[in-house]
């Protein structure tokens, strides 16, 4: 992937807000909405999600996730052209006593300032979804099969 | 769901034209961004995807699936409010040679003005998504589980 490439892909991770979260239910596919937050370099994505959510009790059943992101929509002519990544991995809950989760809050309000209801409720915790590897369509016939590694690399680009 | 939750569902299916498509991938969860055309009654969603693309390879081989569409973020300041659904079924190829091309392919450049291109390509096919449940996320604490035939019924409102 080239610098430029790596670029829009970074921008792409910092722009969007909500996200796409695949998990296994039953042993089918079932995907929802869901909105994260980027660790600057790429190697942890998280989430906040209730208990009563059914990707969180699937992602208690089985860890393996895949986290959609694509460009929002702009009416554009041809939104086959929207840039779009999916990123593959485990997904861990962060128990609400860890030392990681003040942070982890101020961080979330920051980027998501009306979610403050949430953390007065007792079934919702931070999710970290560790890449295994990613996905990326910067566009027709642009396609880009990224390890963690890589995908880390455009994160700190 | 009351008639004012049914016509919010019907409004959200109707406009937005990107989804995000989970699939099976090797046992564990895969999710891509994908176009998609409904029916106008919901009892099937259309969808035009490359045998490259991945999600074609998961069909081929299993063909449980779930669309999930969201209300495009406008950057309001709480996005956990978008709307969204997940549409869980089967998907069905649609031979090229099916005499419901035509009209299909009409529709969809109806709809998908500039994806001309992709209908002189030999590995594109429509594939038919036919639901067999629906989870409605009309906002927060508006959650509706629906059958197909209440997914339709929300199609002919």
């Amino acid at each position: 992937m080239d610098r430029g490439t790596s670029a829009k892909l970074s921008e792409l991770i910092h722009k969007e807000r909500i996200a796409h979260l695949g998990t296994l239910r039953g042993g089918a596919p079932m995907v929802g909405m869901t909105l994260f937050m980027p660790m600057s370099d790429f190697t942890t994505f998280y989430i906040h999600v209730s208990r009563l959510a059914w990707h969180t009790q699937d992602m208690e059943r089985d860890p393996r996730v895949a986290l959609s992101i694509a460009e929002t929509d702009d009416d554009r002519p041809d939104p086959f052209t929207l840039m779009r990544v999916t990123i593959r991995g485990e997904a861990v809950r962060i128990p609400n006593e860890d030392a990681s989760v003040p942070d982890l809050k101020m961080a979330w309000l920051g980027r998501f300032q009306e979610q403050a209801i949430n953390f007065k409720l007792a079934d919702f915790s931070f999710w970290k979804i560790v890449p295994r590897d990613a996905r990326f369509i910067a566009g027709f016939g642009s396609i880009h099969n990224l390890s963690a590694q890589e995908l880390a690399a455009a994160g700190a680009a």
